[in-house]
């Protein structure tokens, strides 16, 4: 399987410097703000030592990384997982990583207890929403054809 | 002030029963799922009784809810809450109630370390669109006009 090749495996506490490094790259790519990598890993190491973070690392050294974030919901008997961020290095996309790394994950968080899968993904991003179509996600409820859209407010300034 | 006539205050354990009622009603005028009023308020009575869960009623009896979960996100050192729903009953609307609601809630939040409210808004409702917009939400980030579609897959079946 194309998903062994990769070797998707759960982030622990002590690959938060790892975590951090390429949630940096990431931001840094996409021109988002970060607080830095040492910031990241320190915030890391909490939230890795808690259960309700999964980060996946694939490849050594690790070129993707993804994030998720475990909340319940009422709707749910079991959790709601939010994909925060999947990301591969820009110089080996489109071999199949993120798709592995999501085929890993899912059935992980299966049977972890979590009963539905979120993700955000951006507007003009067809590539992405193809991509996620393709693992099973769905922007509309089965019957209707009704899009929703993310809306947010900061509360720091 | 609008915002006292309606006296919107947190849930409590005790108020699990009322919190399922309307969230089932709500569900029941939009024709989306329930498992029932009675499943909710078990629900919610665990839910309501940790730290990550707020609701919020307003009107005695209540006649409108706010449901709101909250988890970590590494980009910022709070909190990040997503409002899971907000109704406000049929024959009510249009009065300030849900402002009423979300102008007490997000100070909460903000006073309780949340850096970050979001909220997934139907592509159609334009009305809802314009409330969020007046009470500081937005789909873009600042200098972009890029919104994000929200997707999802449930994994219960």
């Amino acid at each position: 399987m194309a998903s062994d090749r990769w070797d998707p495996r759960p982030a622990g506490v002590d690959d938060a410097g790892e975590v951090a490094r390429l949630l940096h790259q990431f931001n840094g790519e996409f021109g988002s703000p970060s607080p830095g990598p040492d910031v990241l890993a320190t915030r890391l190491r909490v939230l890795l030592a808690a259960d309700d973070t999964v980060a996946v690392l694939a490849g050594r050294p690790a070129v993707a990384v993804a994030l998720v974030t475990l909340r319940t919901n009422v709707w749910y008997a079991g959790r709601v997982a939010l994909l925060d961020e999947l990301y591969v290095v820009p110089h080996l996309r489109g071999r199949g990583i993120g798709s592995a790394v999501l085929d890993w994950l899912v059935p992980e968080l299966r049977a972890g207890g979590v009963d539905l899968v979120e993700i955000n993904v951006d507007e003009g991003d067809v590539d992405a929403q193809r991509f996620y179509e393709r693992h099973g996600f769905s922007p509309t409820e089965p019957g209707s054809a009704e899009r929703s859209f993310y809306y947010f407010r900061e509360l720091t300034t």
